[in-house]
C-alpha cells in the first residue's frame, strides 16, 4: 500500500503545480470554503442523515424537500418535477440576464438499496473517520476549531453517490456569492430521485417538463474521479441491463442425504449455466455478445492512451492476484460490454447452512453496455444463450405442471430500467470549454470517452438532443453501491473548486 | 397429486391387510393410544416448544432435563452422560430380570440449525395444520373430544427429526404398562444432544460410558419411512463429509460498472469450479471419486430390487422434470456417494441486490458417503480436484499478500464431524428378529441396505462392536433439515405400534 500512496502523492503534486488555481471563481470558492469547512460538512451530514431509498415513498420525498430548501437558501428558484408514481426530481434555475448559454447540472439524491447489517455504522447516521475503514479508521469528532484533516472521510449511504455534488454545488454557490462573482450562463439543476432504481421515470419527467429543460449541455455530477486521484472529465457512460435467472430443483428443500444424487441440484445447474457464459480470462462466450460495438474515434483512442496507468497500483489496493481481459488496461476494457454476477444465492451458507438439496438457485447479472448495443439486445442474447443450453424459459414463477414438463427450466426476468450507453464527442465546442474550465480550476485533467458506470445520459441525448459531459468528484475508493460508502473530505473541497469554475464559466 | 394419493391409499391398504396387528404389544399400545391421543400430542408439543440447537448451551441442556423427566415419569432410571463442552446425552435403562438380550434405542433431541424468517410459523411454537402447508394447510386446534384426523400434521423444528421417536417411545411404554405387558429384553435409551452438529462428542461419550452401553444391538430411531408410506427397516446409513469453499475477488465489493470485466468476479469463478465437479447427468467428475466402494451382497441387491418403485410418484410430488443418475432408481443411487451443493452465496440477490462486483463467493458442499470411502478420503479428493483447477488452497482467511500472490486462491474448510458410512448384515439373527417383530407390528416391511441420510452409526460399530439397525417412523415429506419441518399424526400412531413391539421383543 505504501507504493500506491507514494505514486498518488506524486500525481497529486503534479496536479497542484499544473495550471490549477488560475480560475477566479475557484479561488473565490476556495477562500470561502477554507473559512466555512465545519458549516459545509454539518449541512452535508444533515442531508446524509435522511434515508433515501427510491422505493421509500415518504422518505425520498422528504429528501426532495430538503434538497429544494438547500437550493432556495442560495436564492435558487426551485420546483418539484412530478410524474405519477415516482419520486420528484428537484429542479432549480438561476437565470442570468444576457446569458447566451444554458448549462444544466445533474445529480441524484437517492441511494443504492442496502442491508444495514453489513454496515460498520448505520448507513443513515453519518460519521467521520480518521482514515478508511479498511485501514482501521476510527470514528472521530470534527474539531471545534482549526483545520480539518482533508484525508478524513465521511461514512454514510450516498456520501459519494450522489449527495456529495449537491453539497459541493451549494457550497460553491455560497463562495461565488460571498465574492460577488457574477455568473455568465443560465444555470439549471436537475436532481433526480430514483437513479439507483434505474431511472424508470426520468424519460417521462424530461418529456413532461421539456420546456423547462432547454440547454446547451448537461453536466453530469456523478461517479468517481480517476484512480490516480487526478480530476477527470468523462464524455460518456456505459449502459446497463440487468437479468435475474432462477433455476428450479424440487418444489421445496429436501434432505440432502435422502435425495442427494437423485433429485437434480439447482445450484449445481446454475453453476454450469453461468460457467458456460464466460471463459477463464473473462471473455464472454455468449454468441454475438460483442457484435455491433461502435468503434472509438482517433481522439478517443488518444485520450485512453494518455490516461495514467494505475492498473498495477489498483491491483495492490484491491489485493487482486490477476485481472481479466487478456492484459488490456482497465480504461480500455471499459469500452467493451461487461457481464457481471452481482449476486448469487441458493439455500444457506455459513452458520445457517444445513444439509439440504436446495429448491431454487438464483443469480443476478448486470451487463454494462457500450455504444452500439442496447439493453434489449444484450438481454436477448443472454436469453438466447440460456435457451441454447437446453432451458425452457419462463418469465414468472412456474407452477408444478410446468416444473414437471421441462427437464431444464429457467425463470429469466429482465429488470425494467435498463438503459443504453452514451458518448459525447470530445471535439464539440462545449466539450472543449468544459475541459479548459476544469483545467483552470484543477490542473491537468484525465479525459475519458466513457466511465465504467451507468447513468441514464442517453435519455437526455435522445429526448432533448443535448450533449452530456460527466464531471465527477468522489474518490474512487468510496465503496459506492456497497456497504460503508464514504467520501474523502479533500474530494469535497476539490469538488467545490471545480463546481465554482463550471458554474461561473 | 391425485394419482399419488391413490397409489398411497392402495399401498396403505396392503399394509393393513398384511400380517399387521398380530403383535400383542402393538395391540396393547394402540388401544391405549386411541384413548389418550390428546395427552400424547400435548406432551409432545410441550417438548417441541423447547428451542433445541446444539450450540445453544442453556437451551439444549433444558431439553436434556425435560427428556430425562419424560423417561423418569415412565419409571425409567436415567442419567446424563456428560463430557466437557458438549450437550449431555440422556441415558435411560429398564433392566428386565432374566433377560438374555439388551437392546439400545437411539434418538437425538437436538434439531438442525435454521433461519426463523423462512418458517411459516415460529419453529419452536408447534402448531397443528389440517393438511401439509404446501397444500394450503391451515392452523387448527385439536378437538376437545372425538377422533383426531390422523392426516393432520404438527409443524415445529424436530417434529420429525428427531423428537418424534422420544414421544413415540414414551407413549409405547405407557401403553405396555397399562396393559401390564412385561418386557423380555433389557432396554436402554441413548438420546443424543448434538447429532445435527455432526455428533462431535458421541465417540467420546461412548468411550467414557462404555460400561453402561453393553448391548446386542442399537436400534436407531431416526429418518423417514419409505416414500410409499410403508414401514421400513434400514441396515445402514451413508456417511458424510462437508466442505466449505470460498473464492476471492477484490478485497471489498466494487462498483460493477467501474471495475466489471477488469476485476475477476469470484461468483463466476465459483460457478466454473463447481461446474467442473459434476456432469449434466449428476456424475461426479472428481478423479477417484467412486474408487473403493464396497459392493453390495446378494441379499442387499435383492432387497433393493424388491423395494417399491416410487420414483415416478416422487417426481410428481416434488415437481421434478428429471432425475440424475442415468435412469437408476433412487434406492439404487443411495448406494453411491453423492456430491451436493447445500448452499451457495455471493453478495446479494432479489430486493437487496445491488450493482456490485462481489468480494467473495462461497459454496458449502456435503458429500454422502458409502461403505469403503471415509470422510477424510472424500474431502481429500475434492481438495485435490480444486488444486488441479489451478487453485492455491488455504485453510484460513488469506491476507492481502496471499490474495495478491495467487491468481486463483480458494479457502477450503473441511468441517469437523464428518463420519463414515455403516452397513449391518441383513442375515444376522438380531436383524432377522427385528424384521419379524416389525412385520408383526406393521405388516410388510421395506428392507434397505442403507438410508440416504447420515447418522453416526459407524462409531457404535467401531467402539462398541454392536450392530445398528434403523427403524424410522417419520413421514418422508417432513421437511426435515429445512424450514416448516413437520410430522403427520398417523406416523406418530404407527410409530407407537412399532416401538411397542420392539420394546417388548
Amino acid at each position: 500500500m505504501r507504493r500506491l500512496a507514494m505514486a498518488l502523492a506524486a500525481l497529486a503534486a503534479v496536479a497542484q503545480t499544473g495550471t490549477a488555481q488560475t480560475d477566479p471563481a475557484t479561488q473565490a470558492a476556495r477562500g470561502w470554503r477554507e473559512t466555512h469547512e465545519r458549516e459545509i460538512l454539518r449541512e452535508f451530514m444533515g442531508l446524509l442523515a435522511m434515508p433515501n431509498l427510491a422505493r421509500d415513498t415518504a422518505g425520498i420525498r422528504a429528501n426532495a424537500v430538503a434538497v429544494s430548501a438547500l437550493l432556495e437558501k442560495r436564492g435558487v428558484k426551485t420546483q418539484l418535477l412530478e410524474v405519477a408514481g415516482a419520486p420528484p426530481a428537484v429542479y432549480g434555475e438561476i437565470l442570468t440576464p444576457g446569458a447566451t448559454r444554458t448549462v444544466i447540472f445533474y445529480a441524484h439524491y437517492d441511494g443504492q438499496p442496502l442491508d444495514p447489517k453489513e454496515w460498520a455504522t448505520p448507513p443513515w447516521e453519518p460519521v467521520v473517520r480518521d482514515r478508511p475503514l479498511e485501514k482501521d479508521g476510527r470514528v472521530v469528532t470534527l474539531p471545534a476549531t482549526g483545520k480539518i484533516d482533508p484525508e478524513w472521510r465521511i461514512y454514510a449511504r450516498s456520501a459519494s453517490d450522489d449527495k456529495a455534488p449537491i453539497a459541493v454545488i451549494t457550497a460553491a454557490l455560497d463562495g461565488l456569492k460571498a465574492a460577488r462573482i457574477g455568473l455568465r450562463s443560465n444555470i439549471k439543476f436537475v436532481f433526480e430521485g430514483e437513479e439507483e432504481a434505474g431511472s424508470p421515470h426520468l424519460a417521462e419527467i424530461i418529456r413532461k417538463y421539456k420546456d423547462l429543460l432547454g440547454s446547451d449541455a448537461w453536466l453530469i455530477c456523478d461517479g468517481p474521479v480517476h484512480q490516480s486521484r487526478r480530476p477527470q472529465v468523462v464524455f460518456g457512460a456505459r449502459g446497463i441491463a440487468t437479468v435475474d435467472i432462477t433455476l428450479y430443483g424440487p418444489n421445496h428443500e429436501l434432505h440432502s442425504g435422502h435425495y442427494g444424487n437423485w433429485a437434480p441440484n439447482p445450484a449445481m445447474a446454475l453453476a454450469r449455466l453461468l460457467a458456460s457464459m464466460k471463459d477463464d480470462d473473462g471473455k464472454v462466450l455468449i454468441e454475438h455478445y460483442y457484435d455491433g460495438i461502435l468503434p472509438l474515434s482517433e481522439t478517443e483512442k488518444r485520450a485512453i492512451a494518455e490516461a495514467p496507468d494505475v492498473d498495477r497500483d489498483l491491483m495492490k489496493e484491491l489485493a487482486l492476484g490477476r485481472t481479466e481481459g487478456g492484459g488490456k488496461k482497465l480504461v480500455e476494457l471499459l469500452n467493451y460490454p461487461s457481464l457481471n454476477i452481482r449476486g448469487m444465492a441458493s439455500a444457506r451458507t455459513g452458520d445457517k447452512a444445513s444439509n439440504v438439496l436446495p429448491a431454487t438457485a438464483t443469480a443476478s447479472i448486470d451487463m454494462r453496455l457500450v455504444k452500439g448495443i442496447d439493453p434489449a439486445t444484450a438481454a436477448k442474447r443472454v436469453i438466447e444463450h440460456i435457451r441454447k443450453q437446453g432451458y425452457e424459459i419462463v418469465e414468472s414463477e412456474p407452477d408444478a405442471a410446468t416444473r414437471m414438463r421441462y427437464p431444464k427450466l429457467a425463470r429469466v426476468v429482465v429488470e425494467p430500467g435498463g438503459y443504453s450507453a452514451s458518448r459525447t464527442s470530445m471535439d464539440l465546442p462545449i466539450s472543449q470549454l468544459v475541459l479548459r474550465t476544469a483545467e483552470a480550476a484543477r490542473g491537468p485533467i484525465v479525459k475519458l470517452p466513457t466511465m465504467g458506470g451507468s447513468v441514464p445520459l442517453y435519455m437526455i441525448e435522445e429526448i432533448l438532443h443535448a450533449p452530456t459531459i460527466t464531471v465527477p468528484i468522489a474518490n474512487h475508493d468510496n465503496n459506492q453501491h456497497s456497504f460503508n460508502e464514504n467520501i474523502r473530505i479533500q474530494n469535497l473541497w476539490d469538488g467545490i473548486d471545480l463546481m465554482a469554475a463550471l458554474l461561473a464559466m
